[in-house]
């Protein structure tokens, strides 16, 4: 980096594609090798079954299922978020499908939000940024990261393990999402304990890293992950974090309802965005039919309940 | 996985180890692309600069580096611990020399710990696990993960996200380090707050986690990461957590001290691991000298310095 942001700032470039696309879908990538569409399957066709090309055959398949999930749920959404330990789970052709499948979200006009949930000493945080936004200097020229927009990082390492990534996502014109509180059932064990509750003390540090790192739109880079099955909550949460785009996962499988969401999208359109994986991807489980065609249905039910939400 | 552990309990090889080698040291191997030894880049030398083969240039560079800091230091020491996110800055590449390092590690006799902190709600937890000691299931066969011998995670979204990762570790002949007090100043603001404070309750989990999990030394494939930079802490935790294995970072470069560590090593020979990184490659930059030596000599002054504490 030489020095001024590579991008305007995230929240703007989020709130204009939520503007144009009428949406604030996430589309949430978690490829199960074990149950990718059969179209994936075929149109990958060349190969065969186990021994040493098991991996490299799976991580190409896995690409040609996000790139079918991304070309019929896409249109729908403003973002994908790709779960990177789908993809690690493939070792080092893992790691080239997830820089394809970056290419392809792209390539399809959604952002990019890596989710990995980082965190690290400062050091180390510098280097997840560099993995995620950034570039690493060396002896043969910089090596370029991932290039996401976004990514989710987990703030239990305090404030200077996330300074650098904030700095770098600054730097990019990208977001960072930190988590405050998560969708889990067993988020209630540490994060909903104490007086204030650690998710309040961590919706405070959100908002003190990123109140003075807001974009045009009033919305700031440092983002938040709030679980959609604890709407008692979000209230709260948009309380102590006006300028934080909340990242809503939960919504579907997991038991949250878009109706029960409106404190996260008060503020501006782009401040929520809700994230749905395999009530997507998976929707021809359910629905019947052709997964591509059940997805874009799934997608664009989403993107209308959610549209239907407040936000100006 | 077909039932059974694929290697005896972890505690047990790792007990075996440090009695061999009468070592508590873990090499940390962090490479920093812009200060590799000299001797890795003139080892690699084909590369060219810049350009298209910067990347993989840099990650076969970063594999000679790691090489020669485990032949001269390696003897010293019981474990390398991997920093992931040194790795995954170089992309699919990096990630190969990841796995390349992994193999350098044992062929050397040595324990491979995979630093990546990982965190995250159960079904990707489990994927998560598949990476790092498992394997994953697909239409081409099961794919090996990276195959290392423990792994750290941060505990930050509770039980429920942790159970996969400590299930998967036991079915391998694993070990699971839990984030419970890291080395960072900034730790004090999260992890030291509440009433028990949040490092308090960290440690119950641990060993509530762990504590069923214990091999024949008495000792837990559930340990914790307990920084070596607040040594007052160490006795309290020592107390909460009786069987795990504490992974103690934060000596030298960040301000520990090994002769304060006394209260880790109690209940055993192999309870407690010091764990070092610049202080042992870096250390040609203070001793002056060649690298390898210097790094030789660091690790092996480590292993005595911690061989004359308690542990039994």
């Amino acid at each position: 980096m030489t020095g001024g942001s590579r991008l305007p700032h995230f929240a703007d470039r989020l709130a204009a594609l939520v503007e144009e696309r009428r949406s604030r879908v996430v589309l949430g990538l978690d490829p199960d090798p074990a149950s990718l569409w059969p179209e994936a399957l075929e149109r990958f066709g060349g190969g065969s079954a186990g021994g040493r090309f098991a991996r490299a055959n799976t991580a190409e398949a896995v690409v040609e299922h996000c790139r079918a999930a991304i070309v019929s749920a896409g249109p729908a959404c403003v973002a994908v978020k790709l779960q990177l330990a789908c993809f690690e789970r493939l070792g080092a052709p893992g790691w080239e499908a997830l820089e394809q499948t970056v290419a392809i979200a792209r390539d399809h006009g959604l952002l990019v939000i890596a989710d990995g949930k980082r965190g690290d000493v400062p050091v180390t945080a510098r280097a997840y940024a560099q993995a995620l936004v950034g570039e690493t200097p060396g002896p043969f020229g910089p090596v370029a990261g991932l290039g996401a927009d976004a990514f989710t990082a987990n703030p239990l390492l305090g404030r200077d393990s996330l300074e650098p990534l904030v700095e770098a996502a600054a730097a990019a014109g990208a977001g960072c999402f930190l988590l405050v509180r998560t969708s889990n059932p067993g988020a209630v064990e540490l994060q909903d304990q104490g007086d204030p509750p650690l998710h309040e003390r961590l919706a405070r540090l959100a908002h003190e890293l990123g109140e003075r790192r807001t974009g045009s739109s009033g919305l700031s880079l440092v983002g938040a992950v709030t679980g959609a099955t604890q709407p008692a909550l979000l209230a709260r949460l948009r309380e102590l974090m006006p300028r934080a785009v909340f990242l809503l996962p939960g919504v579907g499988a997991q038991g949250g309802r878009v109706e029960d969401l409106g404190a996260a999208f008060a503020p501006h359109p782009a401040a929520g965005l809700v994230t749905a994986s395999r009530s997507i991807v998976n929707a021809y489980a359910e629905r019947g039919g052709d997964p591509a065609a059940a997805a874009a249905a799934a997608a664009e039910e989403l993107r209308n309940a959610v549209g239907g939400l407040s936000g100006h």
